[in-house]
């Protein structure tokens, strides 16, 4: 589809706003979702005048990881392109990733005589795993020639990078995780499962000697377990297929990590929605696209916090006015995928969206909830749509056929 | 899906009338459709005891043109079958195209010292540019036992058909326009791009040799651009397909073409709706698929005549009772694609549809209208499912294993 679509792009002058209200969609509690629950009367009155509908990033039933959410709103086939939990961690902790690295996510964990006695080194504190984590940084930078990234994480986790000199073959990160995910037992021996990763293998055993050797008096973080080795997905980017100029507005490394993938312009931000929306102003006549991201949303749902995900909703709601007031040709508002606060966690919900657009039917929902949205004229559909239809909408898309 | 449909066809009497009306689905003015303006009893009767729903022709946000959005209709893969240029253009004006053809769309030019500097040679009247083609058919019949077929057309366009005395590879039309799309350069030249078209563009640079040599002296119309090379994809028929013997009822060229390409009987016919009911009326006993073709509803579109559209759209109304009195076993009243006036032209909206039969639900709308539609039975779904959905309800498909 996105072959198709690249044939049919038309390059003008418009505007599309896509935001990302990160876990958007939620689950009744005494009856009613965190949306229901929500004062948010600019959100209703949008979603009144807008095309409404409900996506889905993977398939019914798939609760989709923030990759394939993500992906999946850019328009990109979430089973063709998977990201690899190595880059993803990498991308979290802000690294810049290149066709020439391997990335790969490690937990520091406790073995004595040769078997695992605790798979995360007892949740160790954050302040000093990264004392640990830059003392290993400090040892080791190089192996054979290949570079040694070390990126400090949450508690136990963190990530590494091997970085060689030339671009890696396809393949060249398919070497099973060390973490047997059980305790009691050995780490894994260091296996590749592909010709073109026997290299890469071959480093991350000297590698791990090496780390174990600076560690192995540590009480607790005395070794490494490794898992997810992966490399950079080669995605086109949306210059190149849908002809845009695109900036992403996202506080968190992640996001905007996954937003490179695509060929986004993604500057470090931090602080809250005011921060963003004064970049989004600032950058708004030099870009066509814009990924607005925002993530407190998700971050209450994941909690279980109910009351907290309607707040943060309330507030993107009194921010809406001056998004409304840059006037952009195409608006989408809309999550990744539903984070239920019952559930703590991303979930298989469709996910609520409103598209606005002077070429909309309207006048189908009252309000922007879920069970509203289940009225909407663009129904329940793939997420992967959602990016044709915002170019379709701008005047992007020229006629298919004659 | 076609195969899975193909074995599960069984064969009855009953009729199936698929009426489309061009361009049927809109967009809201002042807070009101084409079809929401409409004053139409009939459709809106028929709607409240149909199952409904809205039909997508190619895929969300892609606008189609004609040839995909009546293939859909029919029930072929759209990105499968691609319909040409050429041979669009050909249909249009009415040539019989064989699988030994190439069709070319063609545009008079003015060229001086071999540059263009009218890709449009003025926009040259019709009776004007009909006697220069007229001229050319008369003085080339034939290139190197090729037979060369004129079609006038309309101001500075028409079609020429290469026709070979034997059926042609595929590939064959795999020729490079030679029109660069921009005046002030020279035509680009007859370039072949698979080895099977070589052969056919040595006849075509002859072709153009032989057309400047004749019209060189004419004051703009004194050369030609070639576009959409193309040759007729090999269509599996209705009958073969769906076991169904078809008529097509439309007034112009191109609809008749592309019900041709599928195996549809379709005689030439002139008129307005009248004549196209008396056609229906006739045949009736004869056939058991009947696709009913409606044109001017979406001409009033394309010209954004919100009113004419309206008007048409109640010329039909009044007409219905008629082809209700023939009590079709499934009847169908859709559109190929949305045509809303405020666009001026086809668009991606899916399309409103009513499917009557003693087999659905009904009474989940109220009237024929876009938004009413998204409340129907049959949901938002590809166009290509209608006619499978329409077999079943004439009880023309037999049960999907045991």
């Amino acid at each position: 589809m996105q072959k198709l679509i690249k044939d049919l792009i038309q390059k003008n002058n418009t505007k599309i706003l896509l935001v990302v209200l990160d876990g958007l969609g939620g689950l009744p509690v005494k009856g009613k979702t965190e949306l229901d629950a929500a004062r948010k009367p600019h959100l209703d009155a949008l979603a009144a005048m807008s095309a409404c509908g409900l996506h889905i990033p993977v398939a019914m039933g798939i609760t989709p990881g923030s990759g394939p959410g993500h992906l999946s709103l850019f328009g990109y086939d979430t089973i063709e392109w998977q990201i690899g939990r190595g880059v993803l961690e990498a991308l979290g902790l802000g690294i810049e990733l290149k066709n020439t690295d391997v990335a790969i996510r490690v937990n520091y964990a406790t073995i004595r005589d040769g078997i695992i006695k605790d798979r995360r080194a007892g949740r160790i504190p954050t302040d000093k795993s990264r004392v640990i984590t830059e003392g290993l940084q400090e040892k080791i930078q190089k192996i054979d020639e290949v570079e040694i990234i070390f990126a400090s994480g949450m508690e136990h986790r963190f990530a590494i990078i091997l970085r060689f000199s030339e671009p890696l073959p396809s393949g060249s990160a398919s070497i099973k995780d060390t973490d047997p995910q059980i305790e009691g037992k050995p780490p894994l021996s260091v296996t590749a499962e592909t010709p073109q990763a026997e290299r890469v293998a071959k480093i991350v055993e000297k590698l791990i000697a090496g780390i174990t050797e600076v560690i192995r008096n540590e009480p607790r973080a005395n070794s490494v377990l490794l898992r997810g080795f992966s490399q950079v997905p080669d995605m086109p980017h949306f210059k190149e297929v849908y002809g845009l100029s695109t900036l992403c507005i996202a506080v968190y490394p992640m996001y905007r990590g996954l937003a490179k993938l695509v060929g986004m312009y993604a500057p470090s931000l931090t602080g809250n929605l005011k921060e963003e929306l004064a970049v989004l102003k600032e950058n708004y006549h030099d870009y066509d696209f814009f990924f607005f991201h925002v993530k407190k949303i998700d971050s209450y749902g994941e909690d279980g916090n109910f009351d907290g995900k309607v707040t943060k909703i309330e507030e993107f709601d009194n921010a809406l006015p001056e998004i409304l007031g840059l006037n952009p040709d195409v608006l989408i508002i809309t999550g990744d995928h539903s984070t239920p606060s019952v559930l703590k966690s991303h979930s298989w919900h469709p996910v609520p969206v409103l598209l606005k657009s002077p070429y909309v039917l309207g006048k189908t929902c009252k309000r922007f909830t879920e069970r509203e949205c289940t009225k909407g004229e663009l129904g329940i559909f793939p997420t992967i749509n959602l990016m044709p239809l915002a170019l379709a909408n701008a005047g992007r898309l020229k006629k298919f056929g004659a």
